[in-house]
C-alpha cells in the first residue's frame, strides 16, 4: 500500500491528494504537523533530508519527494483518468499553465503569507512590506486567471486536470493571507464553486 | 524549423538552448530585449499574452511557453538523449530534483536579483531587506547541493540529466547578484567545472 506523508494545513500535500482522490487511489495516509516541528525531527529527515511534506513511500520503502514529481510518477501508474493530458501538445498546454500558475501565483502566496501572517512571527525574519507586494502580485494573478476562464472552462482548456488542482488549493491556500476572488471576478467565482463541488476538493 | 523567442541575458530561455544543444535540435532563434521592454510589445503578446520569453513556435504555429513544459515536449520529440529519464522511476527522480531546484535555489535567485540590484531601480518596487533574506536561502541552498554532490557525480544521480540543466542556469544566473561557489565548496566547484566544460553550456 501507498503511503503519503501529510500536513493537513499544508498546501503541497493537498495537491497530491486531490490528484489521488480524483482517480480514486488507495493509500495510507501520515499525518504530521509541520507548526509541531514533526517534519524536522530525525525520524522524518531519514525519509525527507530537506524535511518537507508530501512524501510518497512506495511498496519497497522508496520515498518519492516533491509534489509535481509524484503526481507525474501517479499519471504514469494510474493514468485513468488522466489529469496532465493524453498527447504531447496537451500535456505541453496543461503542463504550462501548471508552471505559471505554480510561479506566479502559488510561489507568491506562500511568500504573502511567510511575511504577513502571525504564525511565522518569531518563526521567520519577517519583511511586511514584502509580503504586500507579493500579495498584490497573487491579487493581479487571479484577476489574469478570472480573463482566462471567460474563454475555456477549466483552468487548461475543455477538461478537468491537475491546472486546476494547482489552482484550487492555491487559492485555498491564499485564504489566511486574506487572498479571496472578489465578486467582479464571475468567471473565477464560477470555477470555484465548480471544483468545490467536487469530492476530491475535500480529501 | 522551430522557432525560439530569446532573451541573451534571461535564465528561463538558458534553459531551453542548452537543453536544446545537447539534444543537437536546430532551431531559429529570435533575441529580445526585455530589458528594452521587447517582450511587451503588441506583436510579441499575441504570441504569449504573459509577455515572458522563452517561447517555442512549433511548424503550425502553436506557441509553447514555460521553459520546463517546453522542454518536456522537447524530450518527446527528440528522445535522444534522454534528459529526463527513461523509466517512470527516473523520471521522478530527475523531476523531483528539478523542482527542488527552481524552487529553493532559482525563485530566490530571481527574487534576489530583482530586490538588490540596480537593473531593477525605478522599475519596481524594491524591498533590499527582503533580497537580503532571498540570497542567504540561495546559498543556504548550494551548500546543500555541494553536500549532495559529495556523493554522486550529477544532480539528479550518475547521469548528466535535466537537473544539471536547471541547476547550472540558476548558479549563472546568480552571478549579478553576487551568488557565486565559494572555495570550500568543492563538490559543487568540481560539478560547476565539468558542466562548464560542455558545449551546450555556450549555447
Amino acid at each position: 500500500m501507498l503511503k503519503l506523508y501529510n500536513d493537513p494545513f499544508a498546501p503541497s500535500p493537498r495537491r497530491v491528494r486531490m490528484f489521488m482522490a480524483e482517480k480514486a487511489i488507495e493509500y495510507e495516509r501520515i499525518d504530521l504537523s509541520i507548526a509541531a516541528g514533526e517534519t524536522q525531527n530525525a525520524g522524518f529527515l531519514a525519509l525527507n533530508p530537506l524535511g518537507e511534506v508530501p512524501v510518497l513511500v512506495l511498496d519497497d520503502g522508496q520515498c518519492l519527494t516533491e509534489s509535481l514529481a509524484i503526481c507525474r510518477y501517479l499519471e504514469q501508474r494510474f493514468p485513468e483518468p488522466p489529469l496532465l493530458g493524453v498527447d504531447a501538445l496537451e500535456q505541453t498546454r496543461i503542463d504550462s499553465v501548471v508552471q505559471r500558475i505554480m510561479f506566479r501565483a502559488y510561489v507568491p502566496s506562500t511568500l504573502a503569507f511567510r511575511h504577513t501572517h502571525k504564525f511565522w512571527q518569531g518563526r521567520i525574519e519577517q519583511v511586511p512590506e514584502f509580503g504586500a507586494i507579493a500579495k498584490q502580485q497573487v491579487l493581479d494573478e487571479w484577476q489574469l486567471l478570472n480573463d482566462t476562464l471567460a474563454e475555456r472552462p477549466f483552468m487548461a482548456g475543455d477538461q478537468f486536470s491537475f491546472a486546476d488542482i494547482v489552482a484550487y488549493t492555491t487559492l485555498e491556500f491564499g485564504k489566511p493571507s486574506g487572498i479571496r476572488v472578489n465578486d467582479h471576478q464571475t468567471h473565477l467565482k464560477r470555477w470555484q464553486a465548480e471544483i468545490a463541488a467536487r469530492p476530491s476538493a475535500k480529501a
